[in-house]
């Protein structure tokens, strides 16, 4: 089986919105155990949007159309269908009750317009899943062959997107591959290491792996973010795979582990977050570096205001004296990190306080370069300070400061125990 | 003259990259006056690559190709061009000399790999632009028509890849096609108007240039950055393009100017930093409900440290009142929205503060509902607050409480003059 994606939209074209719809199906096709070679867009124009269905479908078994599904007149894709499956638009009771009683619901205004959206091309079906007021399409195309091609068409709003795809469109394409086989995959997330360190030391497992087609294992660089490293396995049933995963993982950890801080949804600052949790710890912050990019990182995390209490952003010189009472000494240097660490856990009353100090560029400060920076760490009054040189520019400087200070919380926090 | 986007890399189709160049490349074709009408992606494979690039010449004058030109075995976009141009591949002595040379400046390794970046279509050219070690090609290619069609291929890398375009790729595309004119835009930043409250104002001056053809205005809905308007103008050169945008957008910021904060790459924060910097006054911040979103975003800024002092992100209720002096008084108030101000300011030693409290959800808190904010400024002791309600996720209340905070404070600046 094989599935291409059209994405369309003439303002994809002209780079006014980048289209991550058709990644994440990408993504989702791969996961699926169903093989995609191409993805291409084209603007809202009735015969380019024709052709572009017709190339995927000569070439393809299945295509997935991503847009062009809203109410108004640029919105084609149900055109576009119709004229390659060679039938006429029909419009649907059920849906037209549907997109009716949604509009009430919302107390919104129903437009004329919209009942356009109750359209299908002749002989095609509605997508049973429907989270907005646009009707995905699931259509047979008849080309010659013994079975018939497939066209479903999906809303480019993204989340309407993905429902429709995982709750229709990926079991139909699956059920219609014959793929009756449960694919999963876990994520670890890891950080401090590049993807070769990586992929050498678990050159022998993959290898073994290779051999016995139990799992696979991807690395996927993941920008500051660090590397992910991805376990997928397939076998008949829920049960089964996960059990393969388990086992999987717990070997990689085997070789990996000191790397991994932690899985699939996880980020750093929800781990840290929860480590502190668990020990009953608050958190304070000091960021001069940063300028508050930690803690908007922590408070985006729902319910970390059991943990997180709080910071102060010294950006300039005299508040780290003033409001931190930090001695009067070169703001870039390991005995202010620890200060200002010791001085947040003090002000802010807290257990535990991260503080960085350093040099974002794009100008050297106080004599040293872009990209110094020390992290200072104070776990119930014990200090620690770390130096990291990242000769990047000010926002990958800022970014990678932030990530590094949590992981070495992180450390700090584990090596306390 | 029609050209088309080939983007290369399994990595693209598999959703490990989302494909932002194509974006690129296609606003840049646009503002060219260069009709783009298909973007294709396709993985590393020879067959379905040349397959792709065959198909897009079939049907536009000319294809960019992005990726594939690297030095490891997967970089195949040099093969595929020679195939389709039915050459053959023949090493650059100029090219390895000046690969060759790269590698010995930046004191690298020089792997037996590397060299077959030297390597061109026979008949082709290198890109005379090239800032990375991959060599961009420039390829005619006979399809029987009067005059070639093109293939242009520019590496994968953004930067690499963005002076490529735009020092040789746009110039030679613009010279076939015969495009002896300037096209150049202006952005205006608007922030508080709806994207429809916008056109309808503006709508007789849209009118206006319909008729007249002198210059194009278009929305660009920008998220939580608020809605771009972007004047587009043509003319033969440079300083008449410049006069007619001078002359647009004075039309345009008359009637809408009140919701415009700023021009091209000015941001909501930088504009607000410009502004202080123009009166001489330092900034500081009390963020509650953004947790240091604010302040991270004024840093990201270069050059901010001579307005901004520093803030507090007095997160638990008990830092309102410990560090920032507030009297206990309900967390999202009016009231605490000033105090926090003043706080700041007095606190942090600065001439303005600009403070925020509020529920970002996803739950309720002190019976307040999430989206439920307050912002506050304080300028020399000039206070005055303000609520918003955002009914969105927290992500969405957190960012456009950062954006709205700054706009508003931008206001409350512009009125105290």
């Amino acid at each position: 089986m094989r599935c291409e994606v059209v994405a369309v939209g003439t303002e994809l074209l002209l780079g006014q919105i980048v289209d991550t719809n058709s990644s994440w199906i990408g993504e989702q096709l791969a996961l699926a155990g169903i093989d995609s070679f191409f993805q291409t867009k084209v603007g809202d124009n009735l015969d380019r949007m024709v052709e572009a269905l017709e190339t995927a479908l000569d070439r393809s078994d299945a295509v997935i159309v991503t847009g062009g599904l809203g109410p108004t007149q640029d919105d084609i894709t149900r055109e576009a269908i119709a004229r390659v499956m060679g039938v006429e638009l029909v419009r649907s009771p059920e849906l037209v009750e549907k997109i009716t009683a949604m509009f009430g619901s919302r107390g919104r205004q129903m437009t004329a317009n919209n009942l356009r959206q109750a359209d299908l091309p002749e002989g095609a079906r509605a997508n049973p899943v429907q989270p907005g007021t646009a009707p995905g399409l699931i259509c047979e195309v008849d080309r010659g062959g013994s079975t018939p091609r497939m066209i479903y068409a999906v809303p480019g709003v993204p989340w309407e997107m993905r429902e429709q795809m995982s709750g229709a469109v990926l079991p139909d394409l699956k059920a219609r591959a014959g793929i009756l086989s449960v694919i999963k995959s876990r994520t670890l997330r890891s950080w401090g290491r590049s993807e070769s360190g990586l992929a050498e030391d678990l050159d022998g497992e993959i290898q073994r792996l290779d051999r016995t087609g139990t799992a696979t294992i991807a690395f996927l660089a993941s920008g500051w973010e660090g590397i992910k490293v991805r376990i997928t396995a397939k076998a008949e049933d829920e049960a089964t795979v996960d059990e393969i995963l388990d086992t999987e993982q717990a070997r990689v950890m085997e070789i990996i582990g000191d790397s991994v801080f932690g899985f699939d949804d996880d980020t750093m600052e929800s781990v840290v977050l929860d480590e502190l949790r668990r020990r009953g710890l608050t958190l304070g912050l000091a960021e001069s570096l940063t300028g508050g990019l930690i803690g908007s990182r922590i408070t985006a995390v729902p319910g970390c205001s059991d943990v997180f209490r709080g910071g102060v952003i010294p950006y300039d010189r005299r508040l780290k004296i003033e409001v931190l009472g930090t001695p009067d000494i070169p703001a870039v240097s390991e005995q202010m990190a620890v200060e200002l660490a010791e001085g947040a856990r003090r002000v802010l009353g807290c257990d535990v306080a991260l503080a960085v100090t350093g040099v974002a560029g794009p100008t050297p400060h106080e004599g040293q370069d872009p990209g110094t920076v020390w992290i200072g760490t104070s776990i119930n009054g014990h200090t620690d300070a770390t130096l990291i040189k990242f000769p990047y520019d000010r926002e990958r400087v800022r970014q990678l400061t932030c990530i590094s200070a949590l992981s070495f919380l992180r450390h700090r926090l584990l090596a306390a125990d």
